[in-house]
């Protein structure tokens, strides 16, 4: 059992059309902690993807995947004012975008995930850190990911260095509850599974699968 | 005068309202070469954004500012489909998500262009450059030009590097028509332009501007 908090378990919402989103939340929302509006929804459907989740599920924990790289206080705004609770942005933005969107985040009593992609450093996260950001999202990207990319040894270490600089971390990229021991010693704040529920016949039996992973590695 | 072509205006909508954004490109439309939905615009209104322009302008060169960073393949089928010309896709993207979104570019005659924000490498533009992407975006980031963040030389530096490997530039953040000069010997296949055009009081008159600096930069 690891001395970590009991991480959660995220629904991501990767429709292209509001309706199908719409279904799956609420066919799933109560066997999950989180509900995502993904990206893809929200350029399919806009804000207003956000702001209908909101209405039905007025206590959940829900994130707005915009992956902002730019104009932070406007794109927070949008996605606070429509309910978001946590919003995320692209390592790629500058600092500046950071600041301006965690700025908004805070009168909203949001938060800021910062989404790793591609190249970031360590001294990134320490100046992340430093603008009081605690949330990092760690991608195995859906395109790398159907390329048979793994988790390796190396993603890992990256984990543990933030989980260590005090980031929760929020971990993405078609994982199975069978991958879930590998990230024992990690501060996983919630493991993020989108359509291994919204696409298997049972994602009732997937969600639960998880759950009793979970329970196992980080107790009840 | 310059021997590279001659740049193009490119008018950025970021509106968060859909109306108003179809309202500036009404007004504007005639006095610019290409017209982009963007960032703010797509997560305020939806892909319906590109749509609807799309519909007004239907031999406009037509931009959906996606900065897709992963789902290479559904983003650009959502793009492309309402009828956008060209997707962007952020520097920080794996190189499969580039791949999957250049292949359905492809199908629809349309091109991908890589946003650049935060790190990259000549490492990552010569891989770009080797799957035929030939547009690349180099930003002046919104939050940090109105942190007083100006052209560098570094900045002009790597735009001539890019433009020596084969890239077309579209270049942007808070240009004006005095700044142009800067970009004689780079080749500059745009020039985007947002707020200076949709929030001045005379948004003709600084596109007109805009098009006698090009002319004498670059020649009629």
């Amino acid at each position: 059992m690891s001395h970590h908090a009991r991480p959660q378990l995220q629904l991501a919402l990767d429709h292209t059309r509001l309706d199908a989103a719409l279904e799956a939340a609420n066919h799933l929302h109560e066997h999950v902690d989180i509900v995502e509006a993904g990206t893809i929804l929200c350029f399919g459907s806009g804000v207003e993807a956000v702001r209908q989740l909101r209405q039905r599920l007025p206590e959940k924990t829900l994130v707005a995947d915009f992956k902002v790289a730019d104009a932070g206080s406007t794109l927070a705004e949008l996605a606070f004012e429509a309910g978001a609770s946590w919003m995320t942005v692209i390592c790629a933005a500058p600092l500046a975008t950071f600041a301006s969107a965690h700025e908004v985040a805070q009168r909203y009593q949001g938060e800021i995930q910062i989404e790793l992609f591609g190249h970031w450093t360590m001294e990134d996260a320490r100046n992340w850190r430093a603008l009081g950001l605690k949330q990092a999202i760690y991608h195995r990207g859906r395109d790398a990911q159907a390329q048979g990319q793994r988790w390796s040894q190396q993603d890992l270490d990256a984990m543990k260095a933030l989980s260590d600089l005090g980031f929760g971390l929020s971990v993405t990229g078609g994982i199975t509850p069978q991958e879930l021991p590998q990230f024992k010693e990690i501060d996983v704040r919630a493991f993020i599974v989108g359509r291994a529920l919204t696409e298997s016949a049972d994602g009732l039996r997937t969600a639960a699968e998880f759950h009793q992973a979970i329970d196992r590695i980080w107790g009840i």
